[in-house]
């Protein structure tokens, strides 16, 4: 049984500007303090694959920063996706790639830009989910739910398929974010768990559910898996991967598939899905705040002050956020993170590209 | 009657970090949005005085400053003090150079950091007052208070000297910094003007004074007056110079002399206290902000916004101030901005002199 690591390196985003750009999107930012995301991803499933085992797909524009964040990855094992194409083309290709090696092989399909607080308990999960991928089952890790989030999807599981320390359940259903009530309802249940966008299954089980459930994946995979490792591979991906649908793994396979199993666990697990998670994934003070790089702060609680050079002072304020990224500031109370994006849109708009 | 301008621009001062440094303070900041404040306060006054009969005052470190900002003045004109001794010795050497060359010569002493709104009222003041300086008068400017500030001296006036469409009053008496019940009944009482650091008087007579309520300035000021313009000149000052004594001139002769008059006026005179003060003196936009530089304000309310080179955007603050030196960055609430000096002196114990 050999796994596959197979970290998806697609994402964009704007919700960490000003230090996330289109040319430097999350998953290359260090944001939880030392090392970019993408390198801890690969760190964290290391004692599990060899670097020749192991998969990114990502961007053209990508490719360079991940090869040379990335350098023991052997070149051809970075898959670059011609374009966009959500996560079933890019499973899809990752798929084929690795089939074409060994069609029996265990692929761990895993987020480039979250953050895993206990890796070994992460590792277990996925070595436990390769046992039923092995024999045939397509496999996601469901995250224990901490509080009734409803910016998740989340994975209703239902009778253990396998008794033990860690048991695997058939999955019930994937049901879509929820409102609060929904979520309350779901946590204090206990049978819902977050859907953390981790799969296992083996390659072949893979490709056959895709030809199942989203044919028009079949034939563009074939000419890219026939081409792949020649010359003309660049040509046939950039001909043949726009070709495919543009839908998630969820919705095209995963919840249309049956006899899906669910791995509950529980890793320390967060998505850092703005400023407002990095004091989850950091080191905070006496104050609750998170501080990188030189800053001053006085009277300054529950905030995220990260500077880049020069110091940031800040004076007596409650929840704010406030990043220098070098060539744009950001001021912004935690509550209104989101609004970032509208910033990214102004400066669309008077066009500012230099700075998205 | 020849007037000589007398630019008080030895003040240094924190409240203004991380524009203001040691080598940059307040007077040399285009705190008001095009010019440095010092520049301003040399045009204000260019219609009654040419370049000729203006002197700055300012201690050894800004004088490279002080002559680049303000090329038309002659070099002599800039009378450096060795030391900071407060205001009764600058403007002592003030007297001493100008007595040398006029006696009866009117000196206009005023501030270098504030900002006037209506500076042709300014100099109708100014005029007024040295009419009544010409008859050897010791002369204030008392401004008259729009709210009961706490921050300010106050002038109480006393009885009418001279009618006119600008009075001239007795002094009643110079008063300290009031508690608010206090600073709202002299509001109230419409008795009180703001001491605003504007004084008017004959280079004759303020020696004279200085003389009498100051008798330790006598001998340094004979010998300075002695050596001004002569080679030697900054030696004796170096040796005079420290020997008066540190005290200004309202402590130390204002408040002591008798017949001191005072010109009720009222030109939109701000002195630029600290960030607070910035919507005083600029325009500001239809949400209250005053903003400089680049900068992408998104649902934000009375707030100061001071980009320098690269773009601060803020989103869904109110009454903030922000603001960018290049060097260093300080992110603090207006009701807070007195607390500015507490970042410099955390940045002293730093050893982070570069940034005082």
């Amino acid at each position: 049984m050999t796994l596959y690591p197979v970290i998806m390196a697609g994402g964009s985003g704007t919700r960490f500007w000003p230090l996330s750009r289109k040319q430097r999107p999350k998953q290359f930012l260090p944001l939880t303090g030392d090392k970019p995301l993408i390198v801890h991803a690969v760190e964290n499933i290391a004692p599990l694959a060899s670097p020749e085992q192991t998969f990114v797909v990502c961007g053209k524009v990508h490719a360079p920063v991940v090869r040379e964040l990335l350098p023991r990855l052997p070149e051809s094992n970075v898959l670059v996706e011609p374009i966009a194409r959500n996560t079933a083309p890019c499973i899809g290709l990752a798929a084929a790639a690795i089939a074409a090696r060994d069609p029996e092989g265990i692929l761990l399909v895993l987020p480039s830009d979250h953050h895993i607080g206990a890796p070994d308990r992460f590792r277990a999960a996925l070595a436990r989910a390769a046992e039923a991928a092995k024999d045939g089952m397509l496999v996601t890790i469901g995250i224990k739910p901490s509080r009734p989030e409803t910016g998740y999807g989340y994975v209703q599981r239902g009778a253990v398929l396998r008794e033990g320390v860690l048991p695997i359940h058939a999955v019930q259903r994937f049901v879509e974010k929820p409102d609060l009530t929904t979520a309350q309802g779901y946590l204090a249940s206990g049978d819902y768990l977050w859907n953390a966008g981790i799969f296992v299954f083996r390659a072949d089980r893979i490709l056959e559910e895709l030809r199942r459930h989203l044919p028009e994946t079949q034939e563009p995979l074939a000419q890219i898996s026939a081409a792949l490792g020649r010359g003309e591979a660049d040509a046939v991906l950039a001909e043949q991967f726009p070709r495919m649908p543009a839908i998630s793994i969820d919705y095209g396979v995963m919840e249309r598939a049956s006899g899906i199993a669910v791995v509950p666990a529980d890793f320390g697990w967060s998505d850092v899905g703005s400023f407002t998670a990095l004091p989850e994934v950091r080191a905070v003070d006496e104050g609750g705040n998170v501080a990188g790089g030189e800053t001053l702060l006085v009277d300054v609680k529950d905030s995220v002050v990260l500077a880049d050079g020069r110091p940031i002072a800040v004076v007596g304020v409650e929840g704010l956020v406030v990043v220098d990224a070098g060539d744009a500031i950001l001021v912004c109370p935690k509550e209104r993170a989101q609004d970032v994006r509208r910033i990214v849109d102004e400066l669309g708009r008077r066009g500012l590209q230099r700075l998205l």
